[in-house]
């Protein structure tokens, strides 16, 4: 078959198969998830054998070890993905959650309906597990997915993705609700990104290049995430104690994430009592300080911060750190150099606290927290399929409410418009 | 200026305003919207020779006199604008809502937030009250808007927008929330929708052509209205009077709008008793009737229906009836043939009302309710901006709530990520 013919085929048949999902059981929906989980852990050697044949592939291709680690299946790999469906399974459904049902004056009732998107495009990258998570949430919110691994995981995510549809045997899953593109052939991509006749979203998950690639190719539209460029603010009427616990925090337990901290704004009326316990505190954890002058008169270790810096995603144990003179400087620079995805106030100033709540736009804003909560499952979405830097639909860490969608409904007894 | 300068400059100056919009209060939203009816009023006389102009270099454009009477500002229109404000200024305000905050194992609290979308910009046809109507909702929303009108209606426009920055004296609104695009180069357009760094969202309103051209070619999400191919399904259960008086009202009440019905489809246990009258009734309205070859035998008036029948949205006195052997078949043509605008069922069958309701894929559902109900002012959103046929953000009828967007917010008290 021909790249295009496949292509269309599985989005053809994704799409037939998600007006029967849309109108499962939640009970029919989670038979299949936990029969997932049984079938992966019985299936776990024949996915292990595949799983080798991508390692012994990509060390062939020089895969760094980095890379060949992210793609490793160990046993408790295959566990995590079984309790992952588990969980999913226990998650409550959002589909057809009816509100705000109210009577108007012509008579008629009118409220809203959760509803499933339909198809959801998945192009990801590495890591396996994303093959289970990613069609476990689509399926639980009542679509059809559509899978697009990397083509160094082929052989895994295919014996994955081939696991999933098995398990619809003696459920009401439909295996096409499993669409898996069976090819490494990077054209399918641009070919599935166009078919927004069939597929209703796209997801993008991986490395930037990836989601650049996918936001401007694809003609549907895509739940994706940019930058984590994430702000502490310590405002004067800052509880030291906290400050110094949030942003050590937020920096330091686990700077490769996104929502790990990248730069620290610092009042100047509690400058010069916070940075040098903070300074030492950063480098004892052997973090990089690069800062305006005052920060480098008050913390001599620290290096002067460049223009640059300010819009740095580090990723790393380094931080930008500048000293404002004000709230609305604060408020500014955020404005500014903010990637949007989340920011922190440390302040014990009630107004301050709220004003920070309303102005600073950001898909997650925080008083008195480390930014490190930016997360699914500490906001207690169950499972997160991504975190969004959309401004529309879904924005922060996305659950299974981000992959539905509201329609209106309307009740009447005959009523028609005069 | 140059094209490209002008165009960058207003929307640079947009995004600075709307930092400012996102803060105002309810209060000075709606001193501006007041205010604008009062001065909209004083300024009737020079409002009306810009619209003279206009008239007079569209008559020697030889424009239609269906386009010129669209673009004649009277009196009257001058009136429903000012009151289009009031109302505006009347409804509660969505922004800074904040719901559903629940408390976390970690002791954080997290909810949510409504807040404004940024800048919207408004690419619109014809009516100059558009201006008026898309800035008044755009703001009260919290928004900065920037306007591009057509360059028919380009000076009736303008001075509306002059009146409407105008109106900004005295307020705590910023002119430049109120951008308009003070040139008839088409290059403009094209410019604007390239500027996703200041542009957070796009609404053309106007005919199809202008929808597809902003959609191809625009960064940022645009809500937009394609067709609206509304189907009425008459159930085996339907309540005969039910029935006719909703198709009758659906397909006659305003042939020409988006929510009128354009096919029946009628369940074959009733076609015999219900078509002969439902003809009869549509007939002496002047409806041309397209149907199935049972329809045809029924009603001997009826023209044979074409496969395209099926798909097109008349916007006139004419439609399309099918005879289905089931429940089940009405679904399959609806999911085959429906624009998912809206669609309505006739039954006194609660099975399979709650089944329509949730298994159509459409952005109005309704039971036992003419399709033409379905629109903002009747389903209590106030006014709108435009029905939206996306699935995703805003779906249907487009209020206030639309052109806002919610972020994560958390209460802490020096949590910190273990």
């Amino acid at each position: 078959m021909d790249i295009h013919t496949l292509t269309t085929e599985i989005a053809r048949q994704a799409k037939a198969a998600a007006r029967v999902m849309g109108r499962l059981s939640t009970a029919a929906k989670n038979d299949w998830l936990l029969h997932s989980a049984d079938l992966i852990t019985n299936e776990r050697e024949s996915i292990c054998e595949a799983n080798q044949r991508d390692l012994k592939e990509g060390k062939e291709r020089g895969l760094s070890s980095a890379m060949l680690d992210r793609l490793a299946l160990t046993d408790k790999r295959i566990v995590e993905m079984t309790v992952a469906l588990r969980e999913i399974a226990a998650l409550p459904d959002p589909v057809a959650e009816i509100t705000g049902v109210v009577p108007r004056p012509s008579g008629i009732f009118v409220g809203k309906m959760r509803v499933p998107i339909g198809v959801i495009g998945v192009i990801y990258e590495s890591r396996p597990n994303v093959t289970v998570d990613a069609a476990a949430l689509c399926l639980k919110a009542g679509n059809a997915v559509v899978l697009r691994g990397g083509s160094e995981a082929f052989h895994s995510n295919r014996a994955l993705a081939e696991t999933l549809r098995a398990a619809c045997k003696g459920t009401d899953v439909p295996p096409d609700a499993i669409g898996f593109v069976d090819t490494t052939d990077r054209e399918a991509v641009r070919l599935l990104l166009t078919m927004d006749d069939s597929v209703d979203m796209v997801v993008p998950r991986g490395g930037k290049p990836l989601v650049k690639l996918v936001s401007e190719t694809a003609k549907m539209p895509v739940l994706k995430h940019y930058d984590g460029n994430c702000h502490v603010y310590v405002d004067e009427d800052a509880d030291f104690e906290k400050a110094l616990r949030i942003c050590m925090n937020a920096k330091v337990q686990r700077p490769g994430v996104c929502n790990a901290a990248e730069t620290f704004l610092i009042h100047e009326s509690v400058a010069e009592s916070l940075l040098p316990r903070l300074g030492k505190a950063l480098l004892e954890k052997g973090v990089e300080i690069r800062g305006c002058p005052t920060t480098c008169q008050l913390i001599p270790e620290a290096k002067p911060a460049t223009d640059q810096d300010w819009d740095e995603e580090y990723l790393d144990l380094i931080v930008a750190i500048r000293v404002v003179a004000s709230f609305d400087e604060a408020l500014d620079h955020i404005a500014r150099h903010s990637s949007s995805h989340t920011e922190a106030i440390v302040t014990e100033n009630h107004t301050r606290a709220m004003r920070f709540l309303r102005e600073v736009d950001s898909s997650s804003v925080m008083v008195n927290a480390s930014t490190r909560f930016s997360d699914g499952g500490e906001y207690g979405l169950g499972a997160e399929i991504g975190i969004s830097t959309n401004k529309l639909h879904a924005r922060g860490p996305v659950g299974l409410e981000g992959l539905t969608t509201q329609k209106f409904i309307v009740f009447g007894d005959g009523q028609i418009r005069e």
